[in-house]
């Protein structure tokens, strides 16, 4: 396997009147071995720290080579002792946290993960706000280039921080690989996201070629190689493709299922033979990011909790056990399946006052009830911890565009929910929520759990891998041919299943077998 | 043929909801059929700008792209209509003088030439008084980031004069080839001369990779392919490499001769089978660079001259018809040949103060007599031209250094100077020299004078030609990997050819037949 950096040992004569050729050129010479005459190439600003270290280690050591993906060697550094590990850096790129790692290539493991909030957070928390923002002017700067400089901020503190901890300097860092969104890829990169939220919703550019740290003035290794993972279009990005690299669901022989929920929901079917993919919007509810209480998964978010169905009572568990603060996507889903079950609310999600597992906890507020999820008591802020109509009702649109999109995109295929082996749900999403509950409101498909195989933070997983498995890289170029996108914005089947869908858990209720109907009770 | 730099036509489909392929995504896929399945490379810096013009102009236009040798296709711009030039600068970077041309790779013809002093001059006329200066401190400037700002400031001039004579800016200005020798190549790099002159006299680097024109801040396209013709050492440089291209030696079925003269002479024998190579400090006599008033080829400079054997009498000729200001070193050449022939000087090349031929013409000064070339009337500076006794030691040093060193490369190879099929000679010295003037002084072998070929500029030539055409590209590459350099500066037969060669025109007068003794008359 080819290593994306490697270390190539060598000794070469030292020179002398009958062999005068130059520092360099005797380098190369001595590598060409090694290299099966492939002729490394000495980016520019190489050519002096390399040719004087191979001299001051007295023409022996290590030479450091890149090998570029899609073609061509090329010989950055030199060093006189063999180094214990040579990194790169894997990094998430998200839209509120950018979540990063160390593999080391010598061994091919990870060494440390460290994330950092994303310093663009000020200039907009949506993505939409962020690409507003950019075609602004603050001063003299335009507002991407500010958002570029924050993202860049961003990524020197966790390449310090993780440089630090296995005791190296940031500059001997020699890769990164990136996976974010598309438009966080042009942040990132300074390209203009003008088009990317304008029809017909076009990148500058979906897959960069892999550049140099130094060409964007990263305090990276000057000539470590920076690849950014390709994206598809405007909805679907580079992050969604190393979720298909890190799930391997280009590799599965049987027919399985990608899920991506933020903002977005993103989906991806397929198997080694073909992948089809599709974005819609799926509201922020499921992020946490529309409840009035709600929260992204951190401490004291309320990740899960149960209603007892006869009793109405209420338990619920926090992210690390501290004190409740709010709730965040799978706490709310949970929340609002525990409230169907108790008859709390009906098949369309509205408060039912009048039962009594409901006693006690409906407080009417001006646009209607809201659920007291948490006393003032218990909270840390000293203030209940409500869901409110509007909460529910942002839930139920989500709920609706989420089974809409997988409804559409199987049946575009002409497959049915049962065909798939596996549903890998990515990111924190993935993490904390409680496939059953989803099942419940009808957002996902009413399939066996152990179907359901939550991945972790596969944008972060499928840039490890790009950094240390040639296979993977191979993988990459491969489903990026091969992804077929389908644009549900436009889409009139889509449309027509979201409205069917605007029901717990769904008009047509023989789709979800084992999840109790309270319908007209 | 492959262009280096080569226009591509391209017209695609507009983007919509169907097709949302990123811009640059789209552009190197319309690409593909005529780069026959090649992956253009984007420079980071150039995404923007590409990508941006290809949708300003319609998605329809002119790609432009640079075929690097030694692999890979870079796509740098995009044009909506079709240029009528598409151009690259050749460069002979010259201690003392740069002299640049403009090629079109849409024809393939040179447009423009143009030259300018070199902007180190101030900082040291010769080579090694640079390597010193660039070691020195100017405030807190290096000398050596000194000098290569003086010549980068002379390679900006030179590329908005021919620039603007074609009416382009210098940004538009695609490629570079540099031919130069191997110190003027490491100023021009920015790379440390220090190994240079010092045992066993290493560069930093013989072959440098292409570079990009922004590597090095040249305000040329920020993309441009930047070239240094290789060089074989020290002293055997790039404007070498170009004069084997340029006059073709590394393609002739006959063993051919190259010379080129400067403070150095650098030989090269060979044919299509082998070349052999050295070099030898000729000193500064042939440059005009030791005569008190020597002088480099330039208006008022004589350039020839001759002396009646009989009356002693001088006619000379001034370059440029100007009042005689100096003597170059053709017109020392012929000067001294002169002399000799009219017994004026002995075949130890001294003077002969009784001969009547002398009479009126020497002037006995404190280091022995000097001859008057021009008296002062006669002179634009109205003081009289002398040539020295100093000045004809030096140039009598100069001549045994040089047909020692032309002696013993013939001789290593096993080839006699009548073997030779052609003597190419190299630069000013080949364009204003008389090879009968050289060989009554027996500086250069006794041989038919239709041998002699004087080939200009032939270190501007060849970087022209490795713009211009694939198979010089191809050949240079041959010939850095089939030259055989051979060290003069610790051979012995070059130390004993040297004595031998101290006389008028040789110890071994039968070694030139055709020209007169006139030894113990």
């Amino acid at each position: 396997m080819q290593s994306l950096v490697k270390l190539y040992p060598i000794e070469t004569r030292t020179p002398s009147l009958g062999d005068n050729t130059g520092d360099l050129d005797r380098l190369k010479k001595g590598l060409s071995g090694s290299l099966r005459g492939q002729n490394p190439v000495v980016p520019f600003y190489r050519i002096a720290p390399v040719a004087e270290a191979f001299r001051q280690s007295g023409f022996k050591g290590y030479a450091v080579a890149i090998h570029v993906p899609g073609g061509g060697v090329r010989l950055v550094d030199f060093y006189a002792q063999a180094p214990e590990i040579l990194v790169g850096m894997a990094l998430d790129l998200g839209t509120t946290h950018l979540e990063a790692s160390l593999v080391d290539f010598l061994s091919g493991k990870v060494l440390e993960r460290a994330a950092v909030e994303n310093g663009q957070l000020e200039f907009g928390t949506d993505i939409l706000a962020r690409i507003h923002f950019a075609a602004t002017k603050v001063g003299r700067q335009s507002g991407l280039s500010l958002l570029h400089e924050r993202v860049m901020d961003s990524i020197h503190t966790l390449a310090r921080d993780l440089a630090m901890r296995v005791g190296l300097e940031p500059t001997q860092i020699m890769a990164l690989c990136v996976s974010g969104n598309t438009t966080m890829a042009h942040f990132f990169l300074e390209q203009n996201p003008y088009h990317l939220c304008r029809e017909p919703y076009i990148p500058v550019v979906n897959s960069p070629d892999p550049f140099s740290a130094s060409d964007l003035g990263l305090d990276l290794h000057p000539a470590a190689i920076v690849m950014v993972m390709p994206s598809i279009g405007s909805y679907f990005g580079g992050d969604l493709i190393s979720g298909i690299v890190a799930s391997g669901l280009d590799q599965q022989e049987e027919t399985c299922m990608l899920i991506d929920v933020g903002t977005n929901a993103e989906v991806v079917v397929g198997n080694r033979e073909w992948l089809i993919a599709c974005a819609g919007a799926a509201g922020p509810a499921l992020e946490g990011g529309v409840a009035r209480m709600g929260m992204r998964a951190g401490p004291g978010a309320i990740e899960h909790c149960t209603i007892d169905p006869d009793s109405g009572k209420i338990e619920y568990q926090t992210i690390g056990g501290a004190p409740a603060r709010g709730i965040c996507g799978s706490g709310v889903i949970d929340l609002v399946a525990g409230l169907y079950l108790a008859r709390i609310i009906d098949i369309r999600g509205k408060f039912r006052p009048d039962q009594p597992q409901a006693a006690g906890r409906l407080l009417a507020k001006e646009d209607g009830f809201a659920y007291v999820v948490v006393p003032a008591e218990e909270t840390d802020l000293k203030e209940p911890i409500l869901l409110s109509q509007v909460d529910i009702d942002a839930l139920m649109r989500s709920k609706a565009a989420m089974y809409s999109i997988l409804a559409t995109i199987t049946n575009q295929v002409g497959v049915s929910f049962h065909d798939l082996h596996r549903i890998y749900v990515a990111g924190a999403f993935g993490k904390h929520i409680s496939p059953r509950q989803a099942i419940v409101l009808g957002m996902l498909p009413d399939l066996p759990l152990e179907v359901y195989t939550p991945l972790g933070n596969s944008s972060l997983a499928g840039a490890e891998l790009m950094l240390a498995d040639e296979a993977a890289r191979k993988r990459c170029r491969e489903v990026v041919a091969k992804v077929t996108y389908i644009e549900l914005n436009v889409n009139q089947e889509f449309m027509l299943r979201f409205s069917g869908s605007r029901i717990i858990p769904h008009t047509d209720h023989t789709l979800f077998p084992s999840v109790p109907f309270q319908g007209e009770s």
